[in-house]
């Protein structure tokens, strides 16, 4: 396998997930198997403008897969969507020479990705969010990890919701998106499950819930809520309210964005960054990495962008009917 | 070992706390290897003014040794404040045949067995708080598991405030005491502790030890306040403002009180439960059990109640010295 | 949605894995909110010719989906391999009125099935095994607990045999497949991963693979095995004697099939006992349930049993890649 | 507080321990806030003996605090049992101006520890060592993560063995201790444990324990046995040969020693690290750091040796009352 490419680099961008490190890893052990220098841009585009670039040897990356966060660290720039700087990120890739970039982030961070793309650079990008939130693809690096960390948290919650009798509610990260709160809210057993892809329930309706539930012999309550719902603690007054069912809530935060990653993300993100580096190898550009269908796929920027994604008629189904006693 | 004592019952009361389950467990077994009766009381005293009482056999407490909660359930009772409430309870008692008690619970919870004890009733106190805030004792159950569940959480928010080079404030439970801040501060490696048995520092005397070690290389931050304390978002507001660092709030909440307990929650809850039986079968009431010097004691109630406790020098010693880079 | 079914059973058999609660759990409560009766036989085969079925009603599955192990116990049973003990658990079934029955096991247990369907019970399988084995699915309850408890053991190991710069040689489940052994050398590191889907590599190769990471620089070395590979202490002493590296052998051995099941296992879980529940709504009968390109699929026991099943190519080549120092 | 001295070395030998790293960082940051130079030796004192020595600021002990192992490696060293190899030791501390060295391990790194006192080299010896087994403390850096690790294995081999009926046979470490047995026994609710400190109980008597427990109803069962007991495998046949239950044996092995610390070890271990330098820095020698009565102590190297332990009799008790169904 023949390569033009003799220099890449390889950045995270945007919120950090569980599993970046192990996508570095990979990037960067693919990268030097295939003959090629790899560099690391510090704090995503930030870095990228001011230079921020470090060479990597394969030992950089030993004992990295099990870490949370991400090395390289990662910030937001917002100045990247501006041409000027664009033009500026483009040519501090010419400075140092990086023929292929690798981006692991969200949505945010492709559309820089993009841009440097157009500018002449051969960019990758690898779906990396704990949020699920990006269409093209039907997983993103550290969202197994943020739902377990969540679904262990709400286990917490629920002994000693259950010791007191009370109804828990329990507001999970996500942003727009309702996978975490929908995959939690299926692991726990939870009773309502609020995510901003569904019409927003009343007030009155998720009271009325519960009380059949009380009704059928329930003495504790669980209801999870997506970031991208809110109004928490108005919900948890109304309840207490009407039914006299001691009501609080738990934001659960910063803490689902940490931790080892899972198994499954250090897969994905291993098997991710090996097929990014494939893709810099062949000659591609402008890519981002998929996984559909129980394999990688890669898909055109542009088009990515582009894409719709839809809840899962089962899981909401699930909801419904299992948390039923 | 000869015993006048026929009936027992057993009780978890105020906040629950992880390990309560292995001190029923082991005053039920206890109990019956005297050839007691024993009875569970559920909710606490509020239970027990509504006699609700279910009697026990030994495999009813099978397979609870690792839960978090209490199959008992608990309660507060304002109510039992009163000496009427209080009559009515040691009435129940006589009822049910209940001729000692064992109370697992905290501080506000002896003073409830303590007006039993004055009722006739013999009762023996178990400390079952995570806040570790009774004077008599050493150790408290619960307080290891909520400890290192606040642990593994800040590690986890560590993970990505690394990544993004920010200060997270993490406020801790504990009530008025600083125990579970302490020994998280000391334990995450945190910059700074505020628990409320320490003056309180100002905000510009925390933000001059934060830029002091932003001076000596360090990038992120990490503040554990305990919940006694207060007014994290003033603070966090107060670090950005002046030192332009990014500061977030983090609040653990309710899952610090739940979860699998920890081995030595389940030890001290097992010799616990086992010491306040013996203490019953020689005849003694008005007693807490508390750990001290490595070996198991008891205490008056009354006395108990009176005593004092501190907080141990060289923990305080530690957050200074071992954060420094 | 119209059934004719009234009545239906559910049971594990085979081995144990995590998930199993909550695919029991799953089965009952869909097939009571089809208005079906649910029962559950214990011991799997072995029950259903002892009789030994119980009723069950939604909250006699309350609290389980979080549970390891199977609240309806599991047993092997060799006699239902012949034709007249078949007969007889197809009549226990019509004794019960069981008129469809959800069958959660792997391969061995789905033969079981197909004989009672062809004895005129409509029986559905669901794939629990913690080997990933099933060749019709992408998925099978139990394997990411599996894997997720495996790694975190073999990243245990790996702190003490990188104290003490050792060669770790570490045996994982998996019958006679491999993929428990390839997911955690690819998510932990390992240098080498042996699985039976490979031809064997001698241990002369392996030991010439280990000697050249040794002269890259690296200090400990990590070989995981399946454990339809074997002969683990062989390779150990091989290795000690011929580079003077100490070499230690651990077998996992059953604590891998136990604990919590993660988020993975209990949507998989939740979701294929749905989906079993469903096609017995719809009459369906002699159907395995399987995960594939993102949905539940079925198929009929027979074509499921004939399948073949490949180890993903990418994943071979990470294993090689991704360890070189 | 005045100190003469300006160099310390710190080291871990022995056996690795979780909390190794933590009291590691603790001595590093207590020598610098003190004013003196710190130096970590490699690999115990094999490292010593080849000079194998790095100096160490406050940043190179950063995020280590919640590391298993020891990032200073460790090794036994037969050698330093030897007069002349010691004098070379105390020389080379000599060479590097290490004026007081503190020996991070156990019984045997201490006696290594008391022959450099004698050469003149100030040194401390920190219990670390997952054993328990230093009769001079009743606390060893490591014991609480080895328990809580061996626990949480025995917890997860529980579900399967409940699953299936089985009798599980664990074997944990502890050398020729019984602790980590001991704890883990009544943390799980074993039937019975087996420790070094206790008569042998025979194959017949322990068979008949368990035949009793069986007429109680109990369907599966728990046996802890410590390291230094042995003869598992037999146990296991006599118990399936006599009873028909099936039996299973588990050796936990090297993850034991691994894994992020405890809270408990945390702290213990940055404590003891602050004790052995305040030690250091007044002018103190030839002691051993040791945990009684809630407060860290120091005694002699000569007299710590002597010293003996028991087995607290509270716990045996547990073991027979708190098993029983």
């Amino acid at each position: 396998m023949s390569t033009q490419i003799k220099k890449i680099g390889v950045m995270t961008s945007g919120g950090d997930a569980p599993g970046m490190n192990a996508a570095i890893r990979a990037v960067v052990r693919t990268g030097l198997s295939y003959g090629m220098e790899v560099v690391g841009i510090k704090n995503g585009f930030k870095g990228l403008l001011a230079g921020d670039i470090i060479p990597f040897k394969s030992s950089n990356v030993s004992d990295i897969i099990q870490r949370g966060g991400t090395i390289l660290q990662t910030a937001r720039c917002k100045e990247f969507m501006e041409r000027e700087y664009q033009e500026r990120g483009a040519d501090m890739c010419r400075v140092f020479g990086i023929e292929g970039l690798v981006v692991i982030g969200g949505d945010g961070s492709f559309q820089g990705a993009e841009k440097l793309a157009n500018l002449g650079i051969n960019t990758i990008g690898i779906p990396g969010t704990i949020d699920l939130d990006i269409a093209c693809t039907r997983y993103t690096i550290g969202f197994d990890t943020a739902v377990n960390t969540a679904m262990d948290a709400i286990n917490k919650i629920l002994d000693t919701s259950s010791s007191h009798s009370r109804c828990s509610i329990v507001e999970v990260m996500g942003r727009h998106a309702g996978y975490i709160a929908l995959w939690c809210g299926i692991a726990t057993g939870a009773e309502i499950v609020l995510i901003p892809e569904e019409d927003r329930r009343t007030n009155d309706d998720i009271i009325k819930s519960i009380v059949e539930n009380r009704n059928r012999g329930k003495k504790h309550f669980l209801i999870v809520v997506a970031e991208g719902v809110g109004n928490c603690q108005e919900l948890a007054q109304a309840i207490e309210h009407i039914t006299g069912i001691e009501s609080r809530v738990s934001v659960l935060g910063h803490l689902q964005r940490g931790g080892a990653p899972t198994a499954l993300d250090r897969m994905h993100a291993s098997l991710m960054g090996i097929y990014a580096v494939d893709l810099l190898a062949q000659g591609k550009a402008k890519r981002i990495v998929g996984y559909d269908n129980g394999q990688y796929v890669d898909y055109d920027i542009n088009e990515a962008l582009q894409m719709k994604k839809d809840i899962n008629e089962l899981r909401l189904r699930a909801v419904q009917i299992l948390s039923i006693k």
